[in-house]
Parts: structure tokens; C-alpha cells; sequence
């Protein structure tokens, strides 16, 4: 899949299309300015939409960062709910959480900065309805090292510091992650996941 | 040492006071707002002073930004070549520079945010000199990291990736780090230690 198709993938559940495009247009601009310094005229400028235009779909700016970050943390959490529900060894399951979760904050680096810096802008009621999709991340990737524990195959004196750890280690993914850079987003999510389980101590099983 | 404290020693060596002054207020201010949404009139403000007593100073906010960045890149860099040129075993060595450069992020994390999430605001020539600062940083840690498997202690099967990733875990610290959370930055900072001292597969090693 090109770039261009995984943009509009990433925001198809936006409708209608008038609105989706405002997404994408709000995702560059708070990109490239930062929140702050953009204006709802610069958004509608961007999708080719007048300012009165983007009103009838959004009522601020600030509803426009909800949505790009509440739509951007269910993808990220859907991602990670899969590997969580997938069959196979607590390594296995971890591995594959890590290796997609990885490559979505590769491929997708520009929304994930924006939804990742930016939470400071939001509402606080907004802000509380993130945190709580925040706490469902969190709650995905403890219960695996969790499982992993239990079985004895992980060995993790402090779940929810290494927790914390794996997670800030995939996320950070989307601050240096370049698509002009030497790796890929499966090669990074290859090496992501070797490196997860040493740090949660997953010995290696023999073949077969 | 409070956090007062700490800021002012963050910014010693830049002179004079008023430099100090609008350098800290510029750091508060890109923090809160962004560096697009902020003018030299807000900083100046800030700082108490006039713009025209800013400009003194600083001709540009991009000045300031990159007196911001070098100092916050040096000092970085400064913690690890501590760690780097100390005696000890590469496995002590690492630890105590992961513990130090996470402590730092953790401690100044104001200050690494804006460093980190503004690069894209520099002008190319000041840009060029931070990734020289960024170079020295990665070829810090890979030298201790090139030290342990040379002594056999380590198993790094890709070097610049796993340098990569250790640098990455430390500096997304001033991401998610709190001072009203629950862990203080000596404690991440051990935390951390562990789980870096598993990437690198360094084995436990008896006491004594």
C-alpha cells in the first residue's frame, strides 16, 4: 500500500468526506506549526473548504484534535487488542503487539506526533476520555507480560514500570522515525520485538 | 536541590543574567504554546524586559531556540561522556549513563521537550550543528555498548539499532515523566538501567 492509500485508510471511518479531508489538512497543519499557531482558516485552506464550510463540520479547533486524537488512539489500541486476543505463547503474543504497534507509529509518525504532544490542548473532558483510552494501552500490553509471568516464561520484577517502558519504547518510534531513514517500519518492529524480550527476560526456546 | 535550583544551574553558563532571564522564559513559553505560536513580545514579557532589550540579546527566536537546543544537547552529551570515560566494568558503565541520561530527561524535561519536538524550527546551519551534537550522543553510547560485546559480556546483534532504541527509551522520558507521578527520576532511572542492561543481554553477574 502507498503513502497516500494508508492516509486515507487511517482516517476512513471519518465521514463524511468533507470532514475526513479536514482531518488530514488539521493533522499536517498542527504538524508542521504546532496546535497553537495554527488557525481554523489555515485547516480550511489546506482541504479547500471556506472557514464556514469546516463550522458546519466542526464547531473548533479543538474538536478537530479530539477526533484526530481519540480516532488515532483507538487504531493504536485496536492494534494491540488484536495481538492481546491472538492465539500463541505469551512471547509470541507480545512479539507481534510490539511489531505492530511499532509499524503503525512508523507508518503513521505524523499523526502520532500530533496526537502525542498535543494532549495538552484538548478539553478536559476531552483529556479524560483520552486518558481512558490511554489506560486500555496500558491495560493491553500489562496483561500480556502478565500471562507471560504467570506462565514463568517472562521474568518482570516490575510489571508496571516495564510496562510503561515497552510502551514509551514503541511510541517513541513516531519522533525519529523517517521514511527517508536506513530502516523500515517491519524492520524496526523486527528488532523492537527482539529487544522487548530480553527485557522481559523471554529465554529464547528452541526450534521446533 | 529544589527545582528552582535546577533550572537556574540548567542555565549557568549562558550570560548575562538577562540572557539567563529570556533564555528560561523562551523555554516556559515554546513549552506551554509551541515555538510558532510564540513571539519574541510574549518572551520579552515573560522575562520582564522590552523586545528591544530582548534584541540585544538574541537578534531571532530561532536564536534563542537554538541557544536552547545547543545547551540542552551539550549537557546531555556532557552526562554521557561522564559515564563513558569512567572506570568500571562496560556493564557498570552503561547503567550509570543510562541512570544519568535519564535522570536528566526526567529532572529537565521542559526543557528536553522543546529541544526535542522544535528541531524542525532551526535554521540549516544551526540544524547541521545540532546533529553533530546528536552524532557525538549516538557514538557515546554505541562505544559503550561496542566495549561489552568486545569483552564478550554483551549480546548486541545490530549495534546502531540497539543504540538507537536505548537512546530512544531514555529521551521519551520527558515525554510521559511527572513530577506528581509516582516514580522520582533516580527511580526511573534504575529502572531503566535494568531493562537496558537485558537489551544488551549483559548477564547478572555474581556478587563479590
Amino acid at each position: 500500500m502507498d503513502a497516500e492509500a494508508k492516509r486515507t485508510e487511517e482516517w476512513a471511518e471519518v465521514t463524511p468526506d468533507a470532514a475526513r479531508r479536514l482531518v488530514t489538512a488539521a493533522v499536517h497543519a498542527f504538524a508542521e506549526r504546532g496546535y497553537h499557531a495554527t488557525t481554523t482558516r489555515d485547516i480550511a485552506g489546506r482541504a479547500g473548504m471556506s472557514p464556514a464550510a469546516l463550522y458546519i463540520h466542526y464547531k473548533t479547533k479543538e474538536e478537530l484534535l479530539f477526533q484526530i486524537s481519540s480516532v488515532g488512539h483507538r487504531l493504536a489500541l485496536g492494534i494491540l487488542e488484536d495481538a492481546v486476543d491472538a492465539d500463541g505463547t505469551p512471547a509470541e503474543r507480545l512479539a507481534n503487539a510490539v511489531r505492530s504497534f511499532v509499524r503503525w507509529h512508523a507508518e503513521h509518525h505524523t499523526t502520532a506526533r500530533v496526537v502525542q504532544y498535543e494532549l495538552g490542548a484538548l478539553s478536559e473532558e476531552h483529556y479524560a476520555e483520552i486518558v481512558g483510552l490511554r489506560r486500555d494501552v496500558d491495560g493491553a500490553v500489562r496483561s500480556i507480560l502478565q500471562d507471560g509471568v504467570d506462565a514463568a516464561d517472562f521474568d518482570v520484577p516490575d510489571l508496571p514500570g516495564t510496562t510503561l517502558a515497552v510502551l514509551s519504547l514503541c511510541i517513541d518510534v513516531a519522533r525519529w522515525f523517517s521514511a527517508d531513514g536506513r530502516r523500515s517500519p517491519d524492520e524496526v518492529g523486527l528488532l523492537y520485538a527482539d529487544l522487548v524480550l530480553r527485557m522481559v527476560g523471554a529465554a529464547p526456546r528452541p526450534a521446533g
